[in-house]
């Protein structure tokens, strides 16, 4: 089974990378953007085929090491292995 | 509109920080964990509401400034605003 986690950083939470990207695309000349925040994507290859068990494992290892939960949230989706 | 860019790197390509999460995990005694994989995630608020011209507007952005197209993947997702 693959999990992926997004992890993001919480609303309030200055974006010091996002508003990088946001001034750049803007003298690039995109226009119409209202915002950018920039987070991490991790994706982890389990062994484990049982989705509650996966979505526990994963969950503390956010907790544990994956994800700051001072400022950062994260959100889990699991994809089951091809077949 | 908002948009949520998954940006990966390629596979085959080498992934250091991902070893090193898998390492970390390893030690904290994580079993069962084949593979690690680290990417970006980068959410744009747009003014644009059309989803057309929003996703040609994205991936122009990404082409133009946010992946290395040489290495990295990336993947748009449009979520439309609450009305």
């Amino acid at each position: 089974m693959k999990a992926r986690i997004l992890i993001t950083l919480k609303t309030g939470v200055l974006d010091p990378q996002g508003k990088a990207i946001q001034k750049a695309l803007g003298s690039l000349n995109f226009d119409g953007i209202d915002g950018v925040r920039q987070g991490k994507v991790i994706e982890i290859d389990l062994a484990e085929t049982n989705e509650v068990a996966a979505r526990k494992q994963v969950s503390d290892m956010c907790d544990k090491l994956l994800a700051n939960t001072v400022i950062e949230n994260y959100d889990i989706e699991l994809i089951p292995s091809a077949a």
